[in-house]
């Protein structure tokens, strides 16, 4: 049982950038979190794309469904930006690819202080080998489908949006 | 939904004492990890043990499989030493108990450097919401019913025992 | 031997602001590195500012050079941004103030992975105890006076100006 | 201006075996601490020993001592282990060096949550450059004398022995 896990930045990925004092992206932490985590699951990485979500555009989601559909893993994790993660969901949902497509984030950087990104990656690839062909958001410690997923600003967490 | 998340110890929750040098029991991490993973999961807490699980005998599994048959969630977690997780496991599978139970713990302690402990977190949770009810070990990325489970101790991995 | 620590901000005490994104100033993390480093030295906080050294106007200065004038200790520790950190020591020191005054900070925030914060502390404090009265800036490592000391941009480290 | 640095073990380079649970030594830190404090001092590290202070014998402290006399630096930093500290400090004491000699190590190892190793490198450092000839040790942001300190295993902190 192959994983395939496409990368596309977002919080999750970003580091210090000690010149400019910015966050920013640089290179994935992924190859770093994988051995931390110790994982045994046969997880492919494959880096699209390194942006924040709001930069996403038309193109780069089209990416990100090409890589969905043609790639030959049935498995599939993404990591994305929070801002716009559940808009990602949502247009990959409606293809009806039959796989299962699981996409997370963090709301703290991997590379910052008390980081949810440990936390999100566990909880994506432990119920992406369990659920029905679809597309979910694994935030907070909740797998929801896109269908029934938003991110509440105000709170700073993900929710069904028939909440 | 609510989640029981039965605490008994492990490596996972060991702390540094200075006083001494050595790892050893204080208090249990999960507030604080609960709270930095930001889970909107209904989940109650019960520390039942902070044992190493090499010393973990009889009466401690007797007083996790009445916490497992007796409280009112279906859904459990447990927090484990890794050395006797499997047999714990086992004699919780045997019984049958008609809810979905799911162990788990870290080779490093959350309080160490470069600790799994967050993403075994993640994981467990996230696949204990998936699972059919029965007795599982979340470890390393993968999911593995107690009926076939091993520790390979010279690996410092779970695996399946049909391996 | 009491030592007065002047908390003005800069990037040291930036932390990470999960509603937007920003590294932001929410409450200075001193309170938690001095209990972190066990220190056992008269230590005095007081919190003079909380910004970027880039933001820092002339009132400001002021402030901070009216605290070195007036307060009781004759032993003064400054946390300063990194950017204009020179030009403060200036300042201090072209008032001939009869006090050692040293002034730290860091190139990667206390709230990041892999943080210089706790060694420019440890450095500033034990140096600030052995120098004579004048006013100098401790970083890298390094214990250099306010009149031969600049920051090179494009290396990030501070060096003699008469390098 | 040359300082080496002798590193003999102690707490400050313990890691974490996930193997047998244990604290040991396996290749010392420093490098990775020098590397994120960012220091500008030339700096020759030189690996005496990787073992814990209780554990030193007359011969260990023989090699220090030799490596301090015969080292062409005048100005030494030694790790080293908390528990015997102060004992390699009088032993180096007596023998009158002309060179400024100075001990650290940590309570908290630099390799588990909340250490002070960093802390107390820069604090060592710092002084370093700046103290008389003689031997000290530097520990909760103090830089004591060899002839007149110890540890107080009752608080975890070193203190004047006339206190």
């Amino acid at each position: 049982m192959k994983v395939r896990l496409l990368i596309t930045g977002g919080t999750i990925d970003k580091f210090y950038n000690q010149s400019n004092g910015e966050l920013e992206f640089d290179k994935t932490h992924f190859p770093e979190m994988i051995k931390r985590a110790r994982i045994e699951v046969d997880l492919i990485q494959e880096e699209l794309l390194l942006i924040d979500s709001l930069d996403m555009v038309d193109i780069d989601r089209q990416l990100i469904l090409d890589r969905c559909e043609n790639s030959a893993e049935e498995l599939i994790l993404i990591t994305h930006g929070t801002d716009t993660m559940c808009d990602t969901a949502k247009l990959l949902g409606e293809r009806e690819i039959n796989k299962t497509i699981v996409l997370f984030g963090s709301m703290v950087p991997y590379a910052v202080n008390n980081s949810d990104a440990l936390f999100n990656f566990g909880c994506a690839l432990g119920s992406l080998q369990l659920l029905e062909p679809g597309v979910y958001v694994a935030m907070n410690g909740r797998v929801l489908p896109w269908s029934d997923v938003e991110k509440n600003r105000d709170l700073g967490v993900f929710q069904p949006s028939s909440h």
